[in-house]
């Protein structure tokens, strides 16, 4: 067997059973061998960045890793910086790089790079296969360490190791060591009586998490917040509610405000997400004491024993049923959050990358039906379509809902063709406020120029000419209308989900700054 | 003066006038100093990988850097593609990439990473601005490596450099040092009546070196081609004519049978663009003795001396004007290579990345009016739009021609909108044949599959849907048509010629394997 098939094999063996592929030359054997392993599912993206993208939101919602196929350096290179967001996810990922045959590199041919400096910057495990007799092992070692360090593996794979003979196929060992959970220092916290803040991230942002994070709330009377940009984020009606920390600094002063106490469960301490002149970057208040309850792995375990610890035959109070009113009227992105709040769905995914358009969100949405709520966990932009791809071919049977900006959905628009050659069923609503509308805000923030002159305005802007996201989504196979009505919306937007296959809903909004 | 200031002022006094822009929060100093610079030109656009091949197009033609903002580790990411080809096209360009403030790095906020070694793999000089009393000296440093180098430079910008003031403005020396020349060998080696192949390169691929090469192939009876991808080629009627060396190894060896010298000018020994199983990666026939007249830098120089020293007195043959009857019927990738050669104007700018769709452009367009071609160096697709861009900045008073392949436009078909808020005077024709057609061809060439499967010929098929280019374009502010024959092709060859800012054709072809 050669070295492609046994890769293959060894990934399905492992349960890594579908690969986001953009490939290339140097991977055509690998493309080849695609047809002897059932088992394995191959999906097309036009660029590596939706491919890397899926594979996020494929691992955020399967919970295990997909495969990625990209072209040498310069197909990595295009799938960066939505490995960037994965890395910042912490989800598991398999990422296959073709590079030249061993005998071939030396030669500089046009497109040789060092592939080794670009994956070493967001891969917590990286290889190079040297020989076809190894690439099997290596392949069962990618999964393994993925899963077992929540990371991205990258194994490049020169062409001749994929095209020889002399293979075999490798059994993938389980490898998942959970901490050791010393509950002690926390509860002695929380029973000071001082004032406590509990912030929870990494795997105690689902259910059981949410839970025990609930109950030490309720017995403790600690607040308690969930970081800002989790990887996914349970909540709706009868899940416990937690508000998240904020993205602006002022506002994270507020929720912090008198604490005397951080307990970390799975997250970092807070920080600014930029620097700004003369403003903190440390979020902590001072004089807070911060304590680290767990690392993002095992955090919900943690919180479960500290939960039995401090608060025995407590129960967590959970939100309830509780939807807005459908709105009426010009769309905004307030009303926009009443139509999505009004009309999700059960069991519905929510792929968040709305920026500034969705800051009304959380409000509106936290009685609907219980869903999943994923979000921009490493601040690149053009994560929401990719994302999106993979979270439906993770889960078929559940609806899933894309909120995107215009300008981030510049990034990786050609997702919208994947969408529609699988058939996937997304929503896609792209709030369309004609602006990098952060960036208005930012360029304030900085204090760079109280009044912006119009170079400045014009880098910023975003509509000479107007992007017409129904004429790219019908250019890419994807059914779509515009709305500028939150009538027309909420009619949109059932109709999306009531129908199979992918839709996109441009939602003409008023940008935040007028 | 802020450090922004500065270095904006530092890179207009040192020539660099425009600044392909997809700026984040730690850029906005850098976007409100534009106003104050009236020199500086910000070219906005919406994704990464557009502006770095903007500034390689723009390069290749005003023949000095422009300027590139990127927005931290994902954005330079995301420029990486292009800035590999860059690289290959030995092109100035000084990439400056905001980073975190210096005091924010080690709070490892979301958009944190390692941007020196992303950035290291494609610069030929990369520094990180230590404070904003240098900043200014730093680009100068930047500007003069990157002309005298023929390299990108890349300025790391901290957020808090570039805010605080204390900066003053950099003069940029001019440091560019000439090669000596040394012709005795490759003269002896022209003299000795065996077959001699000369290869021409770098910096001899316009009027001067392929005079020079054009008048030593006449005084000797020597076999001469230029570099498969070279940066830009001056070509047709007037200026002599010089066949590429191909694409595909068993061409090469046929264009080299027989040589017993092979002597470079600017260029490498070539080499097969990807491996084969079985087949030789070094395409130098056996027995051939290699000899290098000249580096890339300095190869017009060395052959214009050599031509003073074998072929005193000698003229150049040049390529007499000659243009193809304007075809009819159905559209090929033929006939529409013979509608180009009828039509192309005087002094235009071809960007070429038509892969397999423009086989037969070469002989077309052999004799139309003199005109540039600009290729792909580096193999990383995805430069043909933006390309087009900087080279239409670099000469809005030239036609700018762009012919793109329909897999290849997708990594960066947001630039169509900027060539419509600039307005650009580009007309891009896009070969749609619904395919990877030469991932088509290659999968047969590695002798993967002799009949692919369903699954592998999925990977390689763009017809499911089929890609509404016309729809893309016009969403984007581009005025689009769709042609089949060859009578609808000229007709809008002629009119986006004709009509000022950015036209696209929808060219829609066979695929090379039926």
């Amino acid at each position: 067997m050669n070295g492609a098939h046994a890769l293959i094999n060894t990934l399905v063996g492992g349960g890594v059973n579908v690969c986001f592929a953009n490939p290339g030359t140097s991977e055509m054997h690998f493309v080849a061998a695609l047809d002897d392993v059932p088992r394995m599912r191959g999906v097309l993206t036009l660029f590596e960045g939706v491919a890397t993208g899926a594979a996020d939101g494929y691992a955020r919602i399967a919970g295990k890793p997909a495969a990625v196929l990209l072209h040498l350096g310069p197909g990595l290179a295009n799938g960066l910086a939505n490995l960037h967001n994965a890395r910042r996810a912490r989800v598991p990922m398999v990422v296959v790089v073709g590079d030249h045959a061993t005998y071939h590199k030396k030669y500089d041919a046009p497109l040789e790079s060092d592939i080794d400096a670009l994956a070493g910057s967001v891969s917590g495990w990286l290889r190079r296969s040297a020989s076809t007799s190894e690439i099997a092992a290596d392949a069962a070692e990618a999964i393994a360490t993925s899963q077992a360090g929540h990371h991205i593996s990258t194994l490049i794979l020169p062409a001749d190791v994929s095209w020889s003979d002399g293979a075999t196929t490798a059994t993938t060992a389980p490898a998942r060591a959970m901490p050791t959970v010393d509950v002690e220092q926390s509860a002695k916290v929380l029973r000071s009586g001082e004032a406590t803040v509990l912030l929870v991230g990494g795997d105690a942002t689902r259910g059981p998490g949410l839970i025990a994070a609930a109950r030490i709330a309720a017995a403790t009377g600690a607040r308690w917040y969930c970081e800002t940009f989790p990887t996914v984020l349970q909540r709706g009606a009868g899940v416990p509610a937690v508000e998240r920390l904020a993205y602006f600094a002022e506002a994270v002063a507020a929720q912090l405000a008198g604490a005397q106490h951080l307990l970390l469960a799975g997250t970092k301490s807070p920080v600014s997400f930029f620097a700004y002149p003369g403003k903190p970057s440390d979020l902590v208040p001072e004089g807070c004491e911060v304590h680290v309850l767990a690392e993002p792995v095992g955090a919900a375990d943690a919180l479960a024993a500290l939960a039995d610890e401090i608060a025995p035959g407590v129960e967590a109070p959970l939100a309830a049923p509780s939807r807005p009113q459908l709105p009426t009227g010009a769309l905004s992105a307030a009303s926009a959050a009443d139509v999505i709040g009004a009309l999700l769905p059960e069991r519905a995914i929510v792929v968040d990358e709305s920026n500034t358009s969705g800051l009304l969100l959380a409000e509106a949405t936290g009685g609907a039906p219980a869903h999943d709520w994923l979000t921009l966990t490493g601040g690149a932009i053009g994560y929401g379509i990719p994302a999106a791809i993979g979270a439906a071919v993770a889960a078929p049977e559940r609806p899933v809902l894309c909120l995107e900006s215009d300008g981030s959905a510049m990034y990786t628009i050609s997702g919208l063709w994947t969408q529609a050659r699988e058939n996937l069923d997304v929503t896609t609503v792209i709030y369309n406020n004609g602006a990098y509308d952060i960036l208005r805000l930012e360029l304030q923030r900085v204090g760079a120029e109280s009044t912006p002159g119009p170079k400045a305005r014009e880098l910023l802007d975003l509509t000479r000419p107007t992007i017409d996201f129904v004429h790219l989504a019908e250019g890419m196979g994807v059914a779509a209308r515009r709305v500028a009505t939150a009538e027309e919306f909420a009619d949109a937007l059932q109709a999306g989900f009531a129908e199979p296959g992918p839709h996109l809903i441009e939602a003409v909004v008023p940008s935040l700054l007028g």
